[in-house]
């Protein structure tokens, strides 16, 4: 194939996977507007508009550079390459920032993502698929991630994890007794639909990080991915639905969701490297993953009312893991050299982002005071309510 | 064009004509979630992700090989064609399930789903896109489907009649004497929004089918079909607008919804071989066959909260026989071969699914007892709420 | 590369441009039935269906004729290039349907959509970039306007504003004194999904008014057109996040998305013009344009309750302004070559909706009368109420 046509049809092609990416903004705002109380879902779709906003910018003005010395790729157009890196850029903030949603403020949050996509990010990327500051140091990384279960979701998760130390659980979520409230999603059609705008997402995630569809190696290389990104979310969710009908008798359906978002986070670290038929174990272990990592974090009394740590913490890890045990095409792969890799990039992105977040919250604090997390972020934060016409219930 | 451009072109054409169907998930779901009551909303949504979940999973398991004999397709990447049928499988159960919401419980419609999608479906296309196990014999088909108006949208029709005939109408539907109880949608941008989101994902289902985008004709081809389809589903709304004003001067966007989709269905059989004028003619049919269908089953007495029988049976055959009547491209087309198959898929796909269902709902009741049915499915079901935080108005 | 190849790769580019614009039929749907209160909800989804329904019927019929001279394009399928440009047509309308709503009756709206769709945008496009009946004469055009800042935007705002003196402001919105009533948006999720549908369709309209991918230069042009429209909305956004702030010490997510709005409106006349930073500064203020303009329109009782004069009329205005002030690429642009498209365009504009808007309101008044007005329009004109289950708290 002449290098005119390739260069053309892999332009066209990060296009279309960096599209379907950018429709996880709307996923992420859906899906978190659809779980939290509707006295904060305003907050939520904003700190989630303005994450997708300054994750962005900041990646174009800085961070982009960090991660890969700048613009000038080849094999295709350079600004669709930028594009289809910057869809990324946010997706780690918006994992972390779910989890800390119904007290967390969104100013503080929003000066968290200027850093988080200026620097913290693109410090993890130059050294997994960047321009490896660590080359030829003790610390250089082997590990095989192909679309980020360690390098995007094992990041936002301990970024994540520290936000959620720092700040706290909900009021009232966690009773003296040992108790736990349950609070209910207050839309599930939103948090369906957000959840199947980030499957449709993955796609364009898993998909397009194969690089290259401009040849036949590379055609079949991202449609295996994207087949097996797609089954190892099917059976995310029907392992779930399963362990919930046996455990409840009741499919949970916020769950289920789970279950499959989990199986995606879990694939994500090497759907080009299985057969069709191992996607079904990484995702259904995902999706068990996802069940008790819930009550596990919540034993811990770590407050996370998405869910994220269980679906992008542990199954980043439990994915990159995968790779070293499963994969049969990468031969360079070892299991303890994915292992180094989820260690490291663990207590980079847990240190710096708790140093972050502490800083913050010594000058801005992240979390509401209680009258306005008890009243809800909305009218304090935005002066929006979501929904002011509904009679409320309670 | 060299063989290996059109490889990489064609997979890339299929991966986005799936994509574009995957969106149908979601379109399905959130029309469904609006059309149907509040209570009975989470019901509809674990059912629509699960019958995404399971059908996909028994197509890749089972199905795929029953309908075209496996893996191993030319002229593009293997598991691209494989993702672009397995986005056809969930469609038929979505157009059964959403039939009989209100009152079908979930686990019997996710048994159903399973044999549907691993079997009863498959063998459907193999003898009309697939393998042929009829060849030669005298029931061998010669029926012209593009798409699936008869294949995927009278399948799923007919399944739904043999479901309502034995689950029948919802409590309170029909009154002793003789009056409909009007139901209301309870939401309808999520009707709106998933009416469109089908409308979209019509494009890569009907495009898509073409097969091959890779040369001046296939391009012609895909770019017409498209255009077509659009067209049919245009007109199918105009006319339920122009019916519905005339005869109540309300411009019921439920039904208007429901024409455009009457209209897609009657334009998938043939999109490819009309002329750019044909469609308006076949669309707007398809509209007033909705108006007209939606009054006829309810005068039967067969429930279907979404009307489906209307939009995918009726319109499914329709479509299929104006192929028959308009079609100027397919030189091996016959009315009666076109009548062959419909009538030979209405006989298997009906009374297969009677079959299917009649022994399951011996053993898992399909229905919903009177009390939860009373209740909404959603609390027994699944165990949450749709919408916990909004009061009631009834 | 052969022209074979290249006609198939624009005709799937043109395909792949054209759905992320439909896209933005749900976007604006969702984006106006979150503003408006839940008793016209169910009207602003239906004439949001019928725009899309009658005015690419109109296209097809009429208007693409007028505008091009009829079917026929080369270098890739005409019927890919007639589904792109059909695709803009009804946005045209949406842009001057969301402005009038909460009291513009559905039937005069259809009527005006036939009217635009056939003969007025079509002529806006015939001088710009159709075949030019202008063409020699003193008012022959040499605007730049790659993707319609000014065909596409101003056209809808011009419109709307003659819709807006003829049809008035809502009963309550100004007070006697020269207040003036807030009143809020009913639903938050659904106009944050509907401004990012919004966003992604940017990138399909922005994109594929390039034309070509199908060379190097071509695939440049498209991923900086893409990256340059993109990185504007993000100006927009986080502007009148910032002057929100500032201002209110409150997060206005309404605010901010409609800042986003207005940046991409600004981009929209020549993003394949700039370097990648310019977008930011054309952005930022397209955002801040937003800012003045609600004020500045309520200043002068012009009621638009989706502020679509600031986002479309003033950044459309703007946007092309900025293309003779900022473009680097191409010498045959000049500033005041701008302006004179902009003014002419704007009377056409103006004068022929204010006309055709004038007759129909004499046949079939705009206006609801004061009683449905108050009960909302969802009643009279559909039937149907958009939340029947939700008990509403005023």
């Amino acid at each position: 194939m002449g290098t005119e046509i390739s260069y053309v049809i892999d332009t066209l092609y990060a296009i279309f996977a960096m599209t379907l990416i950018i429709f996880m903004v709307p996923g992420f705002a859906m899906l978190e507007a659809g779980i939290v109380r509707t006295k904060n879902v305003t907050a939520v779709l904003t700190i989630n508009t303005l994450i997708y906003a300054i994750a962005s910018m900041a990646f174009l003005l800085i961070g982009y550079k960090i991660a890969f010395g700048g613009f000038g790729a080849e094999g295709m157009s350079q600004w669709a390459a930028f594009l289809f890196q910057m869809a990324f850029v946010g997706k780690v903030v918006n994992i972390m920032s779910g989890g800390v949603s119904e007290r967390a403020k969104v100013v503080p949050l929003a000066i968290f993502t200027i850093i988080m996509a200026a620097v913290l990010y693109p410090l993890v990327v130059n050294v997994t698929w960047g321009t490896n500051l660590l080359e030829g140091t003790v610390l250089a990384l082997s590990m095989y991630d192909l679309a980020g279960s360690t390098v995007i979701h094992s990041t936002g998760g301990w970024a994540l994890l520290a936000a959620i130390i720092i700040i706290g659980a909900r009021k009232g979520r966690y009773t003296k007794n040992g108790g736990i409230r349950v609070i209910p999603a207050s839309n599930i059609p939103l948090l369906t639909l957000g959840a199947f705008l980030l499957w449709i997402g993955w796609f364009g995630f898993n998909g397009g990080s194969v690089g290259s569809i401009a040849s036949k190696e590379g055609a079949d290389a991202v449609a295996l991915t994207i087949m097996n990104t797609n089954t190892a979310g099917l059976a995310g969710a029907i392992m779930v639905a399963v362990l919930m009908y046996i455990k409840y008798k009741k499919l949970d359906i916020t769950m289920i969701l789970n279950g499959a978002l989990g199986g995606l986070v879990a694939i994500t670290a090497g759907p080009d490297l299985y057969d069709i038929y191992t996607p079904i174990l990484i995702g259904a272990i995902g999706g068990a993953i996802v069940v008790f990592g819930v009550t596990f974090f919540d034993k811990l009394r770590l407050d996370d009312p998405v869910g994220a740590l269980s679906v992008h913490l542990l199954n980043g890890i439990w994915g990159t893991l995968a790779v070293g045990i499963f994969a049969v095409n990468g031969s360079d792969i070892t299991f303890m050299g994915q292992v180094k890799g989820i260690v490291l990039v663990a207590i980079f992105a847990f240190v710096t982002s708790y140093i972050v977040l502490f800083i913050i919250n010594k000058i801005i604090p992240l979390r509401a005071d209680n009258d306005e997390e008890m009243q809800g972020l909305d009218v304090e934060e935005c002066g929006i309510e979501a929904y002011p016409e509904f009679k409320r219930a309670f």
